[in-house]
C-alpha cells in the first residue's frame, strides 16, 4: 500500500500541501453549518457540524458500499435503499451523533433528507444521509433542519475542504486525497480515527469526480478500489455501525480507460485510509504488515490483522519494545484457531528488514535488539508526555510530520497469497480518549 | 460462572483465607528454587523460580490440555508426548522465559526433565515440563538444572502455596482454589494475567487430587471442566503459546460418583479462571457478560468474546463511561462477520440491571445514565492514580478486596443457546505492562 508522501516539516507545510489537494472537480457544489444542541439522553451540551456535498444536478453515476455490521445505522439503511434510485443529488453529512439504535432513527434521517431536497430543489430520495458520531442517541432533527438553509447558502464550488472539516470528530486534521487524470479528478475526504477496522468500507469517506464513469463502472472500480484499501486497515479492530464510502460522478469530462480510472481510484483510497490510520485515535506508530506465501489473499490479510490488532503487540510497539516472541503468538493464535496450516521450518519473520525468525527458531541477540529498538523509535510519531492533571492523556496538536512505519514482513512460505495490512499501536491517548469519548 | 466469595476486608485477611486452599492432597509434595541469570538474547539480569509438583510415586491418573496456538511452546510439544506415557512422576515449572520459538527449545526442556528424574529417582519420560514468561529467549538450561538439587531438597508435603508462588510473573497474588469432597480433595493453582485469552486452557494450571479418578475418567472430567471454565474468560484476546493445565491424581483415597468429582473440578476451574481475569494485567473492572438465546453454546460464547474483547467497550468501562451503543456496535460487528442472524426486534441488552436496548432501540435518559456511571464506579476494583513518572503506571500492591462486576446480559431472542464470559476493561496500567514488559 504505497501511498503519496506525507514528510512535512510543518503544520503550515501541511496545510499548504492539503490545499493543493482540495480543487472541487467540475460540477460539484460544497458547504456546511454548525449548530448548539443538547442530546435528551444526557444534560451535555455540544456542537455538530452539517456538510453538504452536491453535484450540480442529480446524476445517475454514483456508488456506495456500507458497513457489514449487523447493527447498521439508520443512515445506512436509508443509503442502501438510495442504490436503487436512479439518481443521487446530495449528501448531507453531521458529526457528533452517529443515529444509529435510536428510537426513531429512519424518520429522522428521512426527515432531514426531505428538507435538504426542499432547499435545493431536487427530489428527497435523491438526497443520501450520513451520521457519525455517538450509537445510541437521537438527532436534534429541528435544530439540523434549522441549519440547512445557511448550509445551502454557503454551497460553492472551489474547493471540497469545508466538508472535509466538518465531518471530523476525533480527527486531528482532515484528510484530502486527489488524482488527477484525463483531464479531470477523482478527490475524496475521509473521517476516521477510532472504531476503526472497516469490513467493506470506513466510517465516512466521500469521492467526487468530473469523470463520465457510468455507474455500473463505478461501482464496480469502487468494490476492487476498496478491497484493496480500507479493507487493510485496522486502528482498534471495532468494526463500525457507520462506514460508508460513496463515489459520485458529474459526469463532465469524457472518462479514460476502466483500468487508469480505476487505478487512480485506487490510489486515491489507499492514500485515504493511511491518513486515517496515521491519525489514529492515540496513534504513536503506523505499523505496515507485509504478509505472503499465504493459500490466498484473504488468508494473507487475516494474518496481518492477526499481528495489527494483537494488544500485546501493539502495546509493545508503543513502548519502542522490540518484543518479537509476541508477533510469533499472534500469528500462531490466529492460525490455530481458523485451522491455517503453518510449517514453523519454512515461517520467515523480518521487522525493519531484521531476521526475527527463520528456519524454525527466533534469531535474536542483543545487537540486533538495539537495532530493533532503534528502528521502532524511529518511526515513532510522537511520544507519550506527562499529562498536567496526571492521568488525561492528549495528543499534541501539531501535525505528525512524517511517513515513518514500523515495517514488518510475514513470509508464510506456503502459497500465492499476499497482502499488506496497516495497522496501529495502543497508547495512553487511545485509553484517555476512549475513557470519556462522549464527555 | 458464580465462585466462591472474594471479599475480603484487607490483604492479611486475604491471605489468610489463601492458607485455607492450600493444603495438599495427600500422596503429593511441592518445592521451589530460585537462580539468577543473564538471558542470551538481552543483557538484562534477572531472577528464575523453578518449582516441582510430584506425588509421592509416578501416578498412571493425569490429564493434560494445551494451547490451540499454532506456534506452542517446546514443554506443550513435550507435554503432549507424556500424555501417552504410562505414568506421570513430577511437574518441572519455571517463569521469566517460556521456552517458546528458541532455538533447541525441545532438546532444553528435555535435559530439565531428565536431571529432575535423575534426582527423583524416576525415568525422564515421567517428568512433565512447563514454562512462562518471555517468548523467543533461550532457557537458561545450565542455571536451571543447577538449582533442581535445591528445589527437590524442598519438598514438603503441607501446602502448595511455595509451587503457586513461583510460578508467578506479572500476577500481583497467587492464586489457588480447592474443594473438598469424598473425604479427599481437589487443590489447583494458576498463573496468568495477561496474553489471555485461553483456547483449550489457560496460561498454566496445576490440578491435584487424591481421589482414586482412574486415568480416563480424568481427562473427560477436565475436558468438560475446561470448556466451561477457562475458555470462557479473556483478558485481551491474546491466545498464549504456553496454555496448559495439567490434573494429577495421587489416587489415596476412594474415588466419589463421577458427576459429583466433576461438579468440584469445574468449581476449582470457574474459580481459578475468575482469580485470572480479576488479577489480570492492569484490570480495574471484571465484567461478566450472560448470552443467551443463541443457537448453541459456541455462538453465545462467541457473542460474549466479541463484546469482552472490544477495545471501545473496555476504555468505556475502564472510565466508568456508559457508552452503551458500543455494546451494539460490538454486538453487531461480530454478527456481520459471521453471518449469525440477528433481529435487533427480540434483541435486549441490560448493565446494571437497567435495560439499554429494546424493542429495536435503545431506552436512554439522563437519570438511568447516572445509575449506569454509579453501577460501573461501583464495580470498579482501584482508580488509576497519577504516576509519579509521569507515565508509568503502576497497580496499587494491595489486593482488591471486592468481587463485583460490571453486569452485562444480552438476549439475542433466537435459540436455547447460553454462555457467561468474563472479561475486563483496558487500562492505563495494562499499556504501562506491556510496552515494556522485558525490563
Amino acid at each position: 500500500m504505497p501511498s503519496t508522501s506525507l514528510a512535512f516539516a510543518s503544520q503550515a507545510e501541511h496545510r499548504a500541501w492539503l490545499e493543493t489537494q482540495c480543487p472541487l472537480p467540475e460540477g460539484f457544489r460544497v458547504g456546511s453549518a454548525r449548530i448548539e444542541f443538547t442530546p435528551v439522553e444526557a444534560p451535555k451540551p455540544g456542537r455538530m457540524n452539517v456538510a453538504l456535498l452536491a453535484p450540480d444536478r442529480p446524476t445517475p453515476a454514483f456508488a456506495a458500499k456500507f458497513t457489514r455490521n449487523a447493527f447498521p445505522g439508520a443512515p445506512v439503511v436509508v443509503g442502501r435503499r438510495r442504490l436503487a434510485e436512479p439518481r443521487l443529488g446530495a449528501i448531507v453529512v453531521n458529526n457528533k451523533i452517529s443515529n444509529v439504535g435510536a428510537p426513531g432513527g429512519v424518520e429522522a434521517a428521512e426527515r432531514i433528507c426531505a428538507e435538504a431536497a426542499r432547499h435545493l430543489g431536487i427530489a428527497p430520495a435523491e438526497v443520501l444521509p450520513s451520521s457519525t458520531g455517538v450509537i445510541g442517541w437521537r438527532l436534534p432533527v429541528d435544530q439540523l433542519a434549522g441549519a440547512l438553509p445557511a448550509a445551502v447558502a454557503s454551497l460553492q464550488a472551489r474547493t471540497v475542504l469545508p466538508a472535509a472539516e466538518a465531518i471530523m470528530t476525533t480527527d486531528l486534521y482532515p484528510k484530502v486525497r486527489r488524482a488527477g487524470l484525463a483531464g479531470g479528478s477523482i478527490v475524496g475526504i475521509a473521517k476516521g480515527a477510532g472504531m476503526i477496522e472497516p469490513s467493506l468500507a470506513t466510517m465516512l469517506v466521500f469521492l467526487l469526480t468530473d469523470l463520465d464513469v457510468p455507474r455500473e463502472e463505478l461501482r464496480t472500480a469502487l468494490d476492487e478500489a476498496v478491497e484493496e484499501s480500507f479493507n487493510d486497515i485496522t486502528v482498534d479492530s471495532d468494526t463500525s455501525t457507520s462506514d460508508t464510502v460513496v463515489l459520485v460522478s458529474s459526469g463532465r469530462r469524457r472518462a479514460p480507460a476502466a483500468r487508469e480510472f480505476g487505478e487512480a481510484l485506487r490510489r486515491v483510497c489507499r492514500d485515504l485510509s493511511e491518513d486515517v490510520v496515521r491519525n489514529g485515535e492515540g496513534v504513536h506508530h503506523v505499523v505496515r504488515i507485509a504478509v505472503w506465501g499465504a493459500p490466498d489473499r484473504a488468508a494473507a490479510r487475516a494474518v496481518g490483522k492477526a499481528i495489527a490488532n494483537s494488544p500485546l503487540v501493539k502495546c509493545a510497539v508503543a513502548g519502542n519494545d522490540p518484543n518479537v516472541g509476541r508477533l510469533l503468538a499472534a500469528v500462531g493464535k490466529h492460525a490455530g484457531a481458523v485451522g491455517l496450516p503453518l510449517d514453523p521450518v519454512r515461517l520467515l519473520v523480518r521487522m525493519g528488514g531484521e531476521i526475527l525468525f527463520e528456519k524454525g527458531a527466533m534469531q535474536l541477540d542483543p545487537a540486533k535488539e538495539r537495532r530493533l529498538v532503534a528502528h521502532l523509535s524511529g518511526a515513532e510519531l510522537y511520544a507519550s508526555r506527562p499529562p498536567p492533571a496526571g492521568l488525561t492523556f492528549k495528543p499534541p496538536s501539531s501535525f505528525p510530520a512524517h511517513e515513518r512505519c514500523v515495517a514488518l514482513e510475514v513470509d508464510l512460505g506456503g502459497g500465492p497469497g499476499a497482502c499488506e495490512v496497516l495497522g496501529a499501536d495502543l497508547t495512553h491517548e487511545y485509553v484517555t480518549e476512549n475513557a470519556d469519548y462522549r464527555s
